[in-house]
């Protein structure tokens, strides 16, 4: 079987050829140029694809994407109709987006900015009160694997957290007070630390502009884990400037690489990691295409 | 009934008066100089006592620390024999040491000093490997009630957690791999990132030397949240520079505040906290006391 890595984003091929040579080595891994017969390729594993991608190759099975979102995949024009796209979905990045979720709401929670500075200039100065996680709400927007892991992880440290999700999770998750369609003004009214994990849709585009944010309460922070393209960065800066919020944490930027000029990155409310909330792990990724495939293309 | 709250360590009277008037308007609470009648004080409530702290009182029913130790009180001198010594140990406390050991191992495990340092220079370098919690093993040294909701938390985010303490805990933790009592230097042999919470005891003292970090395993962390003097300063920088262990999360100190000139402040591996890992909350506190006089000074 053959199954071509392609990719415009970051570098795939060298990554996970030995993987899938050590989990799968039935599968043949080529990259686009080296294909000789294209009517013979099964599958295309990708992140985010140029446009002609899909256009080579008659016989796709299945599309693969390489992390847990299919957002780049479903808009290229050449993704040929009915064929399957599929995203990773395991357990361990899941719990990868649970620690990061954590890490950041005790960065804003627990004056870690301030500490940090300090250090640089060998102040010990402390903040006494408030360091019950009861004090601050955690309200996680999106409500998937990736939510319900957040959510565990965040309700073991103390914190009350609350969901947001357009339809009631089945099963609700015990200890988690749910939101749906509808009610996204109340939800938002009680998270003061808001935790977005949207995927990205119509809906969600440019969802989380100044209007959005000012629903929060005083002194809320933002953890923007979802996807670039859902918050408004220019009006998120905005509110912090008018002191709206405490902080924000951004992963995902309408830019990736965010570009040197982004008044993003000297802010001093802001904390920025390079798209880094969650990466798979190669051998959960390739295991995962393995098994469709078999279940797909019965050997 | 009467109380006196004295310390040298940090303002405990204006913090904890408004909360006794709220939550135990039963029991007066006063400074040592407004003390007329000592033979009338109940309790001292104290964290770091002065030498002579309970030398007026002749008639004490009960000494309270403010946080989870208690080794200033025991070790002052004018410490009544016989008079007992109460610990606050409630369970938001230990939850505040989860979220703190939570943040540190994410911290060292996901490169956050170096995400923070690219910030400050707009540069975007990505690590793409490694990110799972299954990679890093987290040794919990001490397991009291802070010990097992630290180990609680990290679980609950992936990461594999054992437990080191002098008995067996009863009980056991499910999920925890126990170690006690001549199984030290298993225990650090597999710890990747050391959580040390013990007290300060005849035994704990000095332990974290050059010779006991360099059982961790090459790359190891250590985030103390202990009590000073349990780590050497000295030979943990040694070790750190010597490229053994790539990190360190330090919350407590030999002299506290840190003294400006201490080599740790600028260690560009060492991440330091005012000693605020956890600080417990004043009503939980106070509730607390006003249980403990009412079960011993009944009305």
């Amino acid at each position: 079987m053959i199954g071509v890595v392609t990719n415009t984003a970051f570098e795939m091929f060298d990554r996970f050829s030995p993987i899938f040579a050590a989990e799968a080595p039935e599968i043949t891994i080529l990259r686009p140029e080296d294909v000789e017969r294209p009517e013979e390729v099964s599958f295309v594993f990708t992140f985010r694809p140029a446009d002609d991608a899909f256009a080579p190759y008659p016989n796709l099975q299945a599309v693969f994407s390489a992390g847990a979102g299919t957002d780049a995949i479903d808009a290229c024009p050449s993704l040929p109709e009915g064929v399957p796209v599929y995203r990773v979905e395991d357990a361990d990045q899941a719990l990868q987006m649970a620690g990061y979720a954590a890490f950041h709401v005790h960065w804003h929670h627990r004056h870690m900015a301030q500490y940090v500075a300090q250090q640089r200039d060998a102040v010990w100065e402390r903040v006494l009160t408030g360091l019950s996680p009861t004090h601050k709400r955690v309200g996680v927007l999106g409500f998937g694997h990736m939510g319900r892991a957040i959510a565990k992880g965040l309700m073991a440290l103390g914190y009350p957290v609350s969901a947001y999700a357009r339809s009631q999770p089945n099963p609700p998750e015990p200890g988690v007070r749910h939101f749906t369609d509808g009610q996204m003004d109340a939800f938002l009214a009680e998270s003061d630390m808001l935790v977005n994990v949207l995927p990205l849709t119509e809906q969600t585009k440019g969802l989380i502009d100044a209007a959005f944010l000012r629903k929060l309460p005083e002194g809320a922070a933002l953890i923007h884990m979802g996807r670039g393209g859902q918050v408004d960065e220019a009006q998120l800066l905005e509110v912090l400037d008018a002191g709206h919020l405490c902080g924000a944490s951004l992963d995902v930027f309408d830019t990736e690489p965010l570009p040197a000029e982004s008044p993003l990155w000297g802010h001093p409310k802001v904390l920025i990691t390079p798209h880094v909330a969650s990466i798979p792990e190669a051998t959960f990724v390739v295991r995962g295409i393995r098994d469709r495939m078999r279940a797909l293309v019965p050997a």
